[in-house]
């Protein structure tokens, strides 16, 4: 039998199709996303949840004219399916392939680019502003989860749409569950009837008594009807109404002719804010995923997992991070763990089931994780802030402001660092060493391996000063992990290596890669010296000073744009002390926003894996300098 | 008559005074804080609202050990005269003197250290954690505003204190207006009695009607009441109570025993968060101020308006902004402004009132600013984002994500760049060089003065790319502004003075202090050539090449912390292009928080201003480097 998908080659297909096609049509986006996402890796489940809001969506409104506007953009692939890039949809996640998120650059289809969480209601009224303001009348949509919602950043646009009373329409998915399970007081308001636990309490008791007798039973079910009518017609309409919005809802976000009669009823409404507020299932459709939604949030591709040379299993950085972590917990009461809807990244859900009155989760709240445990360390506890590298962006002032210039000892524990691989320019962990070590008092560390995160970690909660430890994604090198925890000395690098004709200085998991180089250059007669900078606030200018007195070919690498990184503060160094007679080279991300692809092709594009640095490092040895690396100044790709 | 304050001299002296003696001490702070920021300049009309709130706090409660936290901290000064600061009063904002702010280096009864909005409920929350987990029994206390309680990260806070539910209070001090008025639907529930747009209308015109009879008229009246009580009654109760809170009000914020009764009954509630509504009278005891309260928000010491020599008034940095936007978006209906809460910083008044359409003040939501803009460019306008350097580093993550990834040309206006003077380590706006040149594909400029300033404005809306264009806070030279705009070519640098001993490459407001310096360099018979390094980035590195093969000693002048601004800059071009002969020093914030004081003494004590340019550079004529330098990357402040 042919597919209908076949025969959708942009979404005005879609409105042509007969109401029975649908359903089909929705069964077989389903299936290609579960065949893809289980191939190449991918947010399976928000995807699979919006399927039918996807269908509807395109059924109602004409796009690019109108514009849908995906918070995140990780719940796009069927809105993808459908705008035209089937064909490309194999090529998702992969290397020179298609996005995983939605892409001003890839389709007119996208019309804003995201990766990061709550900027969709905020573009959407900047759309409205232009729109109203070139007298155009297109629609403009934004569609946003239950958990993205709450950040801040979407509150505050929440509030301003409400106030410009401009017309556009928010769509609310609620599945009752962001990233993990969704933190706080708005999302009990907004998605009420699973979250009220006031309401849960009575209904638990009230239950247990009623359920006795069959009478009662009939009673708590006419009850349970009651409450939950009562509730949808008073409580969520006045609040949105109070925020300016006319409301809809809730709608069956699986129910494709029930989304359809809500949109073109809010549609012919034009003069305000909407909100339509779904009910859907996360993973919907696959069984796997509905169940533990959690867990097929983002997936992996198909593989074994990592094993060491003697079979065993790899532990990721993630899982040292954990276990260091609740380790430390247990021995010092002090100890606290903060982090922003990312528990299951960090690996913490043995912690918070072991320890839950020492894990908070606060929802993609990044600012407020911040300065909460900034108030903790104010108080005398020791917070490890747990925020990927490329979400703590959100809370720059915030490290400034609450931690740094107070001097408080917040531990920010940066996962995901460098090259992150699939997710892609929205996702890389490569501002990281720049944007923390421009903020004065604040210690930036990068541990070389796992091993020596742990003993970062222990270090961190016992010095009493706000430090960052930056780590990259995957697993190390799975070298074995000292049973003692230790100190390391603040501010002092490592020697890894003696050699004579070139100095590698490395941060983080290049050393490793930089190890690896020394290796490949040792067969060719040449002989490299290792620094692992460990640190790079403060930078051991001591160690730099004494191996530039008999090496005089430094290549600095790491895993960060070239401003204001590692070889940018060792290029400081030696101008400002005037050693004159070494040569520098900076392996580093060139001023640019990386695409996405394997971490190890990244890696290899850049010059930062072992083979990378060994080839440098051979054409440094024979020549002086590759002027092109002047162009990360003049920044190509500005005014070109 | 001997004064109450006399006697004061702790926060226990306040508990111990009769009823009758507090409405005086309450006219004493006033007159105390009235005389005091007249002469020295500070936040006035924030300060005065909350004196009986304060004197009501320390009836109540027991400082240090309860913890009152203030947000912004810019309404501290009667809890400074309460809690021992009387005697430094005197020195309130004044170089060693005072913080305009609260300070955790000042004072045990200052918990948090603040200066920017929305962060005391965060922080209050974390303090409830640290106090339950080690098992104390104080309280603690956060004190917004109306306008900050809208911040993203408010409202994050708010969502997760509700969730936490652990005993806190949280003091909503709602004076109808922030900096500028309140902008927003939440500002609209919270004051609810003042901002609700419907009541407003039915009211204005039941107004006209029944007002017409003496029989209407009471009417009208007895309406209002029954209105006020009823939404009193039930509205915001409902509303925090959603939230998880407690809610008491709204209380006369200028009855010290109705707050005091409220926060006694208050601090007996001790289950859940409370949330006490107080209704204020900004700048309440000053009439100026009270009917002007945004112009006496903050003000300036007493003294003349700046002059230049011909007797003419000197427009600052902000007037010749928001003049040639105005003029800007009359000749182009795509230009757009778009501010957070600082429409008067940026002297937008006439142009609010012109083209009320073209400017949009979003409130206290700098991350909300900058997406709200992404979106109009993205749909073709050119939006100009109008927020202090020191404020922006909210957005970073904004910046990054919803601008320079997807290049849309958004254009942002760093008002208050570089050393800003009397508001101190929380405002300075010296990090900006960094954290915008990090970013790829972000033009980042710094005019010289007024007159390029104008011309980077209009080069920036004619340029199609995103663009931070950052400059000083205050009066420029005085210089006569050319009538026509003129595009200014991106990425090039402006040779002002030719030279043979020494190279100034200076940025911004250095530029001039650079040719005064190379003027008194020339009576000594020095020759020193100048650079206007226009922009940071993309940096002018033909230039660069060019005037070091003449000119071997090279000083780089700049109001920004060394690590990652222009020196770092230069420094990373002559090392990786392997200019060996050209000596380097870095004339920078070295890496720390730059304390209080006016502009020209903190310029000095930077050696940034004429004088220390000058000194500097006879000095590296005569000899050669500065090795003390390198302690900006070994940073002094960590580990010692």
């Amino acid at each position: 039998m042919s597919k209908i998908l076949d025969k959708i080659n942009s979404p005005i297909d879609v409105k042509s199709l007969c109401g029975a096609d649908l359903d089909r049509l929705a069964a077989e986006l389903r299936e290609e996303i579960i065949t893809r996402v289980t191939a190449n890796g991918g947010h399976l489940a928000s995807s699979l949840g919006v399927i039918e809001l996807t269908i509807a969506l395109h059924r109602v409104f004409t796009t690019p004219t109108d514009k849908i506007i995906w918070d995140v953009g990780h719940q796009s692939y069927a809105h993808k399916l459908l705008t035209g890039r089937r064909e490309q949809f194999a090529t998702l996640r992969q290397y020179n392939g298609m996005s995983g998120f939605t892409c001003r650059d890839e389709s007119s289809h996208d019309p804003f680019t995201a990766g990061h969480a709550s900027t969709s209601i905020s573009a959407a009224i900047g759309m409205a502003v232009a729109r109203d303001s070139q007298k155009q009348n297109h629609n403009i949509i934004a569609v946003i989860g239950d958990g993205a919602i709450t950040g801040g950043m979407a509150m505050e646009a929440l509030n301003h749409a409400g106030h410009l009373g401009k017309r556009l329409i928010v769509i609310l998915n609620d599945n009752g569950m962001s990233i993990s399970p969704t933190v706080g007081a708005v999302a009990k308001i907004f998605s009420r009837v699973r979250f009220d636990r006031r309401y849960y309490k009575v209904s638990e008791k009230s239950r247990h008594i009623l359920k006795r007798t069959k009478q009662g039973s009939r009673l708590w079910d006419f009850g349970q009807r009651i409450k939950g009518s009562l509730k949808r017609m008073v409580m969520p309409t006045t609040l949105w109404e109070e925020f300016g919005f006319a409301y809809t809802g809730p709608i069956d976000g699986h129910d494709i002719e029930e989304i359809v009669a809500a949109l073109e009823q809010t549609k012919n409404y034009s003069h305000k804010p909407s909100l339509i507020h779904i009910m859907t299932t996360k993973g919907k459709g696959y069984a796997p995923a509905e169940s533990d939604a959690v867990h097929f949030h983002g997936i992996s591709p198909k593989g074994s997992p990592k094993k060491n040379g003697h079979g065993q299993h790899l532990p990721s950085y993630s899982e040292v991070f954990a276990a260091t972590v609740e380790k430390l917990a247990g021995d010092n009461p002090k100890v606290m763990v903060v982090t922003a809807a990312m528990p299951d990244g960090y690996c913490l859900g043995q912690m918070q089931k072991n320890m839950p009155q020492r894990v908070y989760d606060v929802g993609i709240c990044e600012q407020h994780a911040v300065t909460f445990a900034a108030g903790m360390a104010a108080e005398g506890l020791i917070p490890i802030v747990a925020i990927y590298s490329t979400f703590l962006q959100r809370a720059f002032d915030q490290i400034i402001h609450d931690v740094a210039l107070p001097k408080l000892p917040v531990i920010f524990a940066l996962d995901r660092g460098g090259i992150v691989g699939e997710d892609g320019k929205t996702h890389q962990g490569i501002f990281d060493l720049s944007y923390t070590s421009l903020i004065p008092d604040l210690i930036v560390a990068a541990p070389a391996d796992e091993n020596e995160l742990q003993h970062m970690l222990y270090t961190a909660t016992q010095c009493g000063q706000p430090m960052v430890i930056r780590y990259p994604r995957g697993t190390g090198t799975g070298l074995n992990l000292d049973r003692e925890l230790k100190m390391i000395p603040i501010g002092k690098a490592q020697l890894i290596r003696e050699g004579s004709d070139v100095l590698f200085v490395a941060t983080g998991a290049s050393v490793n890669a930089a190890i690896e180089a020394a290796g490949m250059l040792e067969e060719q007669g040449h002989y490299a010296a290792i620094i692992n900078m460990r640190f790079i606030n403060p930078l051991d200018t001591d160690l730099l000073r004494e191996m530039t007195r008999s090496i005089k070919k430094v290549i600095t690498i790491e895993e960060n744009v070239l401003s204001g990184g590692l070889g940018s503060r060792v290029a400081l160094f030696l101008e400002i002390t005037g050693i004159k007679d070494v040569d520098l080279r900076c392996l580093a991300i060139p001023d640019e926003f990386v695409k996405h692809g394997t971490q190890s092709q990244l890696r290899a594009d850049y010059h930062l894996d072992a083979r990378g640095i060994y080839q440098e490092a051979v054409s440094f040895i024979n020549q002086s300098y590759q002027t092109d690396q002047e162009n990360n100044l003049i920044s190509n790709h500005i005014g070109s």
